[in-house]
């Protein structure tokens, strides 16, 4: 396929070419590069909803109990799923079609799963690309699922309008941090596994740390699911489009885009600065600093200066 | 006082003088600059024990009841409190002599709390230049106290040869980080409030998560402890010295130490660079790019080439 019928293949839909498109952009060759400008103007139409929570949250199966819902409603969907410690590198196409399950044939819904590739630092700009290849086909949702919190974080913020946070019984953590202030609150909270003991528990401790945040226009709405209940995937996008609505208000989905996009351009030029200092001949070159500092030669703030020069130097 | 008066101070063990050399390295001006410099030479004898967990986990009770057998034993503690969260921006020194109850007179004690200044960004490098100060000024043991997730996180095992987590019952998170991969192994695990439900159920998560790690030469112990037990913060702190003693067979501690060292170093260039990126005029900068990328006159990849040429120009 060649770029010209990558780019004409995504703007009709089809998905070996929107699959092809987003192994192009990734790779970050001229090629992809051309792609990805190309497509760029045809962006930001898609709703972008992120699925945010620590491993073992039930996000996968939420993301998977909200397309019914999705579809029922005649939206077509996209779901970007970032997992840096999945094995399946190359074996993502098989699990994708077992998560999607009876939507597997429904050509309204598109997924791709991202591994990390040896560097959790690129999955960032990996999803980032992914996100806006789906946005560009028309897709009218695109799912993003990420975890929340530990090494190789997407900031799911930056890529999406509505954030929907899982949050199982027992999962103290999360709250903590909302409560102390080192997590964002999200637009919506769904409490998974709401059949299992402590579910009543995490309702009150959410309530007791939303409590806390500063009163704002929105209130996050708290949704509990259970794996094999359906009303409660109805229940979740019933409170995802209502911050939709809210958002719709003049100025408030303005305001969300730019302060996403401005997290999302700032964290890839960090991404790529990052690349510089350890990537690659950097790599050798901060294994030299270290021995230097260890023999008391320079002190960690000179090194940290030789560091940011190298990374700073043209070519 | 002066430079010269602060770095005489400094080895010599005052506590006016290390607060005073604290502070001037924080200021990041050329004074700060010059006693980091000088005090360098001196430091690498310190054993570094790093305390991380959740927000709410008992990291500062944990602190606090090693002062004790840590003192016990004759050796000099410096304590480094890092809390993004922390309202002490100016009260930092009232909330140290509270924590600080029986050892608030003792001279083999020095507490230093540091707070978010603004930026989360600056954390780790003052974190890492208190500890400079404090190992050079001849503590034995510097305890550093960080919540090991979120944003404004400092990584620990960068700045410690010890690592040891807090996780208390109730808290999923931490665990399901620790199964899938996300989180790194700490050294050594204390299940705080252990006299709460769920302790139980806790350790056997533990286990079960510990036991999908590649067995290594060290297991990592898991230390119950409570609030008001003693024999908790004595377990605790043996514990810490059984991973010491391992760390003293020959090349163990070197490489423990320049793979911390390569953490630190890295970590600081990249701060360096995202202030470059984000802070002063990077700020204006980076609105402007977000119109252009919103306006679709240039796409993503685009906007980051150019906030990667605006860090990296010189001067």
């Amino acid at each position: 396929m060649t770029a010209d019928e990558v780019l004409a293949g995504v703007v009709a839909g089809e998905h070996r070419a929107i699959a092809r498109a987003i192994s192009m952009v990734e790779a970050r060759g001229p090629e992809g590069r051309r792609v990805a400008a190309e497509l760029h103007p045809r962006t930001g139409r898609a709703w972008r909803v992120g699925v945010t929570g620590a491993p073992g949250a039930g996000k996968s199966t939420l993301v998977g109990a909200l397309l019914r819902p999705v579809r029922a409603g005649g939206w077509r969907v996209g779901v970007v799923a970032v997992d840096p410690t999945s094995p399946f590198t190359r074996g993502a196409v098989l699990g994708d079609r077992i998560r999607l399950g009876e939507h597997a044939l429904d050509p309204g819904v598109f997924i791709r799963s991202m591994a990390s590739r040896g560097r959790a630092g690129g999955l960032a700009e990996a999803a980032s690309d992914a996100v806006l290849v789906l946005d560009a086909a028309a897709f009218d949702v695109v799912l993003v699922e990420t975890v929340g919190a530990g090494q190789g974080e997407v900031e799911v913020r930056a890529l999406a309008e509505t954030v929907v946070l899982a949050l199982m019984p027992g999962a103290g953590d999360g709250v903590q941090a909302m409560k102390a202030g080192l997590m964002e609150i999200p637009d919506v909270i769904a409490v998974t596994k709401a059949d299992r003991p402590g579910a009543d528990a995490l309702a009150a401790e959410l309530a007791s740390a939303l409590s806390l945040a500063p009163a704002g226009p929105w209130e996050p709405p708290v949704v509990r699911t259970r794996a094999l209940q359906e009303g409660g995937a109805d229940a979740l996008w019933q409170a995802v489009r209502d911050h939709r609505r809210f958002l719709s208000e003049p100025g408030r989905l303005d305001a969300r885009r730019r302060e996403g996009l401005a997290r999302e351009l700032g964290a890839l030029a960090v991404e790529r600065l990052r690349l510089r200092v350890a990537g690659g001949s950097g790599a050798a070159r901060l294994d030299e600093l270290v021995d230097e500092v260890l023999a008391r030669r320079i002190d960690p703030a000179t090194a940290v200066d030789r560091l940011v020069a190298r990374a700073t130097e043209p070519g």
